[in-house]
């Protein structure tokens, strides 16, 4: 039987692979070509990483953050470098959701059975 | 090349035969038979998604929730069926935190790379 770290390193290998993760690639790539699409990008990125940390800490969404998160929504709508990215995470996302379901699907099985 | 679906499913398969995974069924299977151990287990797994939802929902902890928490942990460490699972699922985690580092490999590459 082969070991679970050389399957877990071959699903790895065959993940690059897949035209989900190749595109997502692509179009990161072309977002990072992009001074101005790419620093909207990054900005979007710390702001929601900022917010997430403080909301975890068990802090309110104040309404400068409510007004902030909805101004950086309108910039990205309107960069399609940035649409096509999320678009792109979307897509990959379903299949390493999938993935994720299949192998825990022991542990379900386990606390459910 | 193999499809990712079907290494998830070997993955799947494999994760069933380690000694961690069969260490933790067995447990569970033990404090199912004890109709008092389980009991104070589904409490306390009730308790914590039950405050999980609400904390996720906004909610601050009140002082009865705590008052709850530290009587039911305290129960918990007096119970050594429940006591025994803890420390087969964190045996059975640290394995699937590893599957899940290699194999979410690509996408901390793609973004930091």
């Amino acid at each position: 039987m082969a070991n679970v770290y050389d399957t877990a390193n071959q699903l790895e290998r065959e993940i690059r692979e897949l035209d989900q993760f190749k595109a997502l690639g692509d179009s990161f790539g072309k977002l990072k070509e992009s001074e101005e699409a790419y620093g909207l990008f990054k900005e979007f990125q710390s702001f929601q990483q900022n917010l997430q940390q403080r909301m975890a800490a068990g802090e309110e969404m104040t309404d400068e953050d409510a007004s902030k998160a909805q101004t950086l929504a309108e910039r990205i709508q309107k960069e399609p470098l940035i649409s096509d990215l999320m678009e792109k995470e979307q897509s990959f996302s379903l299949v390493v959701n999938d993935l994720n379901r299949i192998i825990m699907e022991p542990l379900r099985e386990l606390y459910e059975g």
